[in-house]
């Protein structure tokens, strides 16, 4: 089965997103608004419980997490992709880290850009004019999460919740 | 807010609600196929947080959820939702009681029926076409579930997963 690792924002985040992802991304219906910490892996249920445990060590030892949205960004020319720029920070840095070593060695796919995703697969001409607009246009969000999700995908490309690991549980060991 | 409290039912089970979902239900992008535990609520962030710390005293003593679908139903002539219907087990009907007494407290608005919708807004002719078909095939699922979900809603209709409840925490009080 693949699981992904996500973060959803708050609400107020999402409902942000959503106004423009309902227009330019095409996955807007398969997940809510989300900030991935770990893009799609491989795991069966034996590993899935030794992933939850993981999980739930590294949640505890997290402190509350910061996201800040600040602009409107894109990866444009290595994809079409827009996003709101979540500023990166130490506790997002690290989580990220961790889900990248130990029982998750690997190196992540890309460097770690935190961001939340309002629009892909846009036809240049449509991504050009959709992105000029919005990067001149003024976000501010800051807020607090204090939990991620593991995520499962179905068949038909959407993605339910596994499990919520909810952060601070215990101090940092 | 607007909460509501779901089980999510194996990932075999939600690709098959899915292959109709997609072509029945007007709901399919809005939230992955589930069981109803307790309709749309409102709660602010005060109650919240006595809620989840509910939820969680309520699944450590809640065993492992049997799921069984046995065929298609509908709630024809009270609605024309079309849905799997799930046998009724103790633990379900447990479960659903508990998420209506105490902080819960409030009739629940229909007799607890467990089912996975997969078909609802169909016109009445397509609904008669469509149910009179998938009332004939025969339909075997049986799995057992040990978690369950409370979601809010966004803006677009949408839910999103809040906080995930592992049954089978400790043994019954």
């Amino acid at each position: 089965m693949k699981y992904g690792i996500v973060i959803f924002p708050p609400k107020r985040i999402q409902d942000f997103a959503n106004s423009y992802r309902k227009r330019y991304d095409s996955h807007y219906a398969l997940i809510p608004p989300h900030i991935t910490l770990k893009y799609p892996f491989e795991a069966d249920e034996e590993q899935l419980k030794e992933i939850t445990k993981e999980l739930r060590r590294i949640a505890a030892e997290t402190p509350p997490i910061p996201i800040k949205v600040t602009k409107f960004s894109s990866f444009y020319p290595t994809s079409n992709i827009i996003y709101l720029k979540v500023e990166p920070n130490d506790v997002l840095e690290r989580l990220h880290e961790q889900l990248h070593s130990g029982l998750f060695a690997g190196k992540p796919e890309f460097v770690f850009v935190p961001h939340i995703t309002i629009g892909r697969d846009l036809p240049g001409a449509e991504y050009a004019d959709v992105y000029s607009q919005l990067k001149l246009q003024e976000v501010h969000f800051e807020e607090t999460v204090d939990r991620f999700h593991l995520l499962y995908q179905l068949e038909n490309g959407s993605w339910t919740v596994y499990e919520t690991f909810v952060v601070g549980g215990k101090e940092t060991v």
